[in-house]
């Protein structure tokens, strides 16, 4: 932390927390050596100083950011390569640094080298053979190539079955000819595509004596190794300026009849034969381990980015007093205002609840891969059900959360060195990348029918839908009980019942002559809320259940505030959910009234903990990157620190006063 | 309207409208000749082509922007004052010109000299004496001088009274001593402040013979009117980059003891004489009419970004297959899913609500002032209420509305070139300018709370609040009618059902030994949500009214539409209020049911028109300035056409290859 004066409320606030902030730091790093691990690979990498800018790049033209960008991944990679020689540690350096945290200090709108780690290489891993991956591995791992990964066309998205790409062999030449047959077929939005990677897996429908095989993977060089011009037949570049992510350098790919050796097929799995037979794939549902983890890291990358915000919007409100409501005290901290705590606290909440759930379904995951290697598939669809439902609602709930915590800051947090701007554009990517959210939800509530299907009839159900058979058995719902667990069985009750009324309302309009699909599209509202609502019951389930498991042997001083924000958790979202639970529950007004009650209480009791609570998040000053956040609360003079950063401020008239103001209002214009 | 090739799909979709396009744009506009005045002066502007870049701005640095702004801020400046002279006309050309629809065209990410006419000229305008008006405002309306408006300081936003900036009365000199007693002192935020204003309204507690005598307005000279050079003492620069609003120029301001002529405060109201004696002003209720006409803009422009946003997104519906539900068919167009119908109707119909709920609370302010001149101001509180309501709700929802339809249009919505995240940047900042929501929401509830008060005894309610006495009276609620009227009614039954449990809440709360401050606040977060409850009602019922009396002339067919609008628009928020419907009408499962069934049939019904609906906005491709929405729907040649306007694009190999990639490749890095 830096050594400066600290604010006076922060010094208050932090005497006033009731348990020990660095316990809980352990407990969310999963114990103190990995705190102290964590801290140590943040120091070796801070202490490079690969993240000062000398003019913060949100100053720079677009092409300028770019630059920057490679700049800092290039040395970040060097950075890395150095200390894998010396330590020879595996892949978690290059995970903590190139994605998480500490990857966005340093690059702060994206890199464009992130996905030669994250795409590039794990598809040669699973897809290519062992000689494919001896060679081709090998010269990605030591930075030889740079690689992206191109699937989604202009045209084309979500849906992977609509690809236009074509990749044809020709068993003359032994060659596959790679081919867009129109504009959107170009690829478009790989990150590193535009001007970073010179080699690519381009996805394509695989064509071979005169047959179509579906899509499959083939390694496309781009560029010259030498002096990295296209080749010929490669049409790329980048695919311009976007909401957030301009480092990352997204670009557009169209082939022209381009030729490459069939060896670039990868063929772990499907073959072509010299001759062009096509050798079809053992079925493989392997794939859904990089899928399970894609998802598990998202949720993860989502934790951070509510930590960070509302790190910096509690802090802020600590230091930020505002208006008179008594005539003769002073403006309070607004931190003081129950608008205000209900904003933030939900949101410190969220981010114990969506890590826990995420490390959960992780732990799941390993555990029904262990029942695969005895070829039991059973659960599979369940995980993707949960990984698809939750991907959706931890996204969209980031997404909310950050932007309230920015709207909380007021006129500040508009500011770009609030950094709030910046995490929501990242954040709010991710609702419609790795699967728009609204496709995901029906994803999983196709699940969801099933289950209920089966349910009526006599099979077993899953463990996270078993919850179905409770109104399916007909038996009565027990009356409501306003305890947490009672709560938490509400949500259960919840979702059982908007599922059974999908189905009826499914099966209603098939009785009035629609198809399955219309009848499917008809009701596919309902159908997205109650996949939503599946969502929030296994989550605030999973929250409770894994805070008592992680709190067994914590403080009781620790115990009682992170229990307190569980029942915070609990009883905000009973609150948002009210017309489900009085629709499905015996709620009443009564209850209703005493939640809201218990809530305002709750809030009151997390008041004096709030700043001790994000401070727990131990998110240190580079990363967090936040004029409204940092440890010491100098909010005020860093807002004028970073405005003066800008090199409009660099002259005291601009030479547009000369060539357009004076002569306007000189009536010379 | 382009000539080019129109999509297929959005020629189908245009002859399958049911109804007349041009007849709901004249509408819109107010009539025929509105919309042919509309169209005379977005011709008159755009074929200036001073909204045409070269490179699009967002490639530009930050400097760049504000010298790009500048350079069409002045043009457009000049060619209004051309026009003026030419016509003799009014201020409309100017409030067409620099705000609104054609404004955004122009200066897509706002103009530095708004502030100039929208805050400069009218504060001379209601705070200035004759003397002073004749002087400031001939100079200013000429542009001979270039004004700003300094209020917001920061470390102080909306609680004015907060204020640190002096200006103290020397009667030695004449003269005012404006000064910044802190860093937190320092003006934060006028637009145009930073490197373009010659002059700006500083608003500072007024301090005469040792006395304070709270806010007061004062002209003071920032720059030298020659050489543009920051006076002696004026410390000024710009605040830094933020989320949006990148041309704006927003500026901070320090004074050191800078002197100002006794004459440069502004004395309509209060004056302070030659020997520093304070003469009060009669009390002045009158600035509520600048404060009203800054709402209805306000949420005027809140329509113009959501018609905007949506017709882009159901453009692009129409144009975008995807996904394929029945196995022989073609992929859908994405407009087809319901999922799609429900993120895109509401929006649309939400542009009819909030529009006309302006003009009427317009007319109303009308109305009232007509009262005012016989000296009764009863409902000034009212009106000041509902506008503060009302801008809450329309900003929160114009920004949900605006992201919705980003992201209803996946990944591309993320593009810039789609211009739906620039709109979002815009829209967003209204939601914490001109009074925070939150707090503009507690004082709507402060006046909901005394009309309770109000209805428990006697005294007559003012009309919009009215309602209220339907429960104070304890009368029970009649039986829940789920017609049109009948939902509206209950919406009504709602906000008064909710309203009633604050005040139970606060006196509860006092009972129990907390100040009224302390309750006030313990309930504030029901408290917005009384005040939302009542802005909904007022919403729903405003559009019912309106659009029944916009229609009367309209033919059978619009009629139609437009009433199915309205269906939609109160169904919809029925379906997200029924958690309240439940607790405070006798609303039935059944009822639920059905409305939801009513809900989905509606989205059929208005399917065919989406794209007609949008059209009759009529906004011209340079206003929408999207790729995904012009009115030609080509789409992918039009994303394709941005992206090759990315200076990046413009050289096959970056400059940091060779100094970057190649390097870390080879290993020499």
């Amino acid at each position: 932390m830096t050594k400066t004066k600290i604010n006076a409320d922060l010094i208050k606030e932090r005497s006033k927390c009731t348990f020990n902030i660095t316990e809980l730091t352990n407990l969310i790093d999963g114990g103190a050596h990995l705190t102290e691990e964590r801290k140590k690979r943040e120091e070796k990498v801070l202490k490079e100083g690969i993240h000062i800018d000398q003019v913060p790049s949100e100053y720079l033209s677009h092409k300028e950011k770019y630059e920057l960008a490679i700049k800092k991944a290039s040395l970040m990679f060097k950075l890395l390569r150095k200390w894998q020689e010396e330590e020879n540690t595996g892949m978690e350096n290059y995970r903590a640094v190139l994605g998480g945290a500490l990857g966005s200090a340093i690059l702060e709108d994206g890199s464009p080298l992130t996905l030669h780690y994250v795409m590039f290489i794990p598809t040669l891993m699973g897809q290519g053979t062992v000689e494919q991956q001896a060679y081709w591995i090998g010269r990605a791992f030591n930075v030889d190539i740079i690689g992206t990964y191109a699937q989604t066309e202009l045209g084309h998205g979500t849906f992977v079955r609509g690809l236009e790409t074509t990749a044809t062999y020709d068993p003359k030449t032994k060659e596959f000819v790679l081919h867009s047959p129109s504009l959107t077929a170009y690829k478009w939005w790989p990150g590193g595509l535009a001007h970073t990677a010179n080699y690519c897996i381009v996805m394509a429908q695989l064509y071979t004596a005169g047959k179509c095989h579906g899509i499959h993977a083939f390694i496309v060089q781009l560029r010259d190794e030498e002096t990295h011009m296209p080749l010929p037949g490669i049409k790329v570049g980048e695919i311009g300026a976007k909401l957030g992510m301009n480092g990352t350098n997204n670009g557009f790919l169209g082939l022209e009849h381009v030729r490459i050796p069939r060896e670039h097929m990868l063929m772990k799995n499907a073959k072509v034969l010299e001759d062009g037979t096509y050798v079809n794939s053992p079925s493989s549902k392997l794939t859904y381990g990089t899928m399970m983890f894609v998802r598990v890291v998202l949720v993860n990358d989502m934790c951070n980015y509510m930590a960070k915000a509302v790190t910096t919007a509690t802090r802020y409100s600590a230091v930020r007093h505002q208006s008179q409501p008594k005539p003769d005290e002073p403006e309070p901290q607004i931190l003081d205002y129950v608008t205000q705590q209900h904003k933030l606290f939900v949101g410190i909440a969220s981010v114990h609840a969506f890590k826990l759930s995420a490390n959960w379904l992780w732990n799941m995951y390993n555990n029904v891969t262990a029942e695969l290697e005895s070829g039991d598939m059973e659960r599979l669809p369940e995980l993707h059900a949960l990984s698809c439902c939750l991907k959706a609602v931890s996204t969209a709930d980031a997404a909310q959360c950050v932007e309230r915590c920015r709207l909380a800051c007021g006129g500040h947090g508009y500011m770009l060195s609030s950094n709030l701007p910046t995490s929501y554009g990242l954040v709010t990517a991710a609702c419609t990348y790795e699967g728009e959210n609204t496709v995901l939800l029906l994803q999983t509530a196709r699940y969801l029918v099933k289950a209920w299907q089966q349910a009526a009839g006599a099979s077993q159900l899953t463990p996270t839908v078993a919850y179905i058979r409770r109104v399916t058995s007909g038996r009565r719902a027990p009356p409501f009980d306003s305890s947490l667990t009672g709560l938490i069985d509400a949500f259960h009750t919840v979702a059982a019942g908007k599922i059974g009324l999908c189905v009826a309302n499914i099966e209603k309009r098939q009785k009035e002559g629609l198809s399955y699909e219309d009848a499917w599209n008809m009701t596919s509202v309902q159908l997205t809320q109650a996949s939503e609502a599946h969502c929030r019951a296994i989550l605030l389930l999973t929250y409770h259940e894994q805070t008592e498991m992680q709190c067994k042997n914590a403080s009781p001083e620790l115990r009682e505030v992170l229990s307190q924000l569980v029942d915070l958790y609990v009883v905000y979202w009973t609150l948002q959910c009210v017309g489900d639970l009085l629709r499905f529950t015996s709620i009443s007004e009564r209850d209703i009234e005493r939640l809201q009650r218990w809530y305002e209480d709750l809030l009151s009791k997390l008041r004096p903990n709030a700043v001790g609570l994000v401070d727990a998040f131990d998110i240190r000053d580079e990363i967090l990157h936040s004029a409204l956040g940092a440890y010491d609360g100098r909010v005020y003079e860093r807002l004028m620190e970073e405005a003066l950063k800008s090199p409009l401020n660099a002259e005291p008239v601009n030479r547009s006063f000369h060539q357009y103001l004076k002569p306007l209002m000189q009536g010379k214009l």
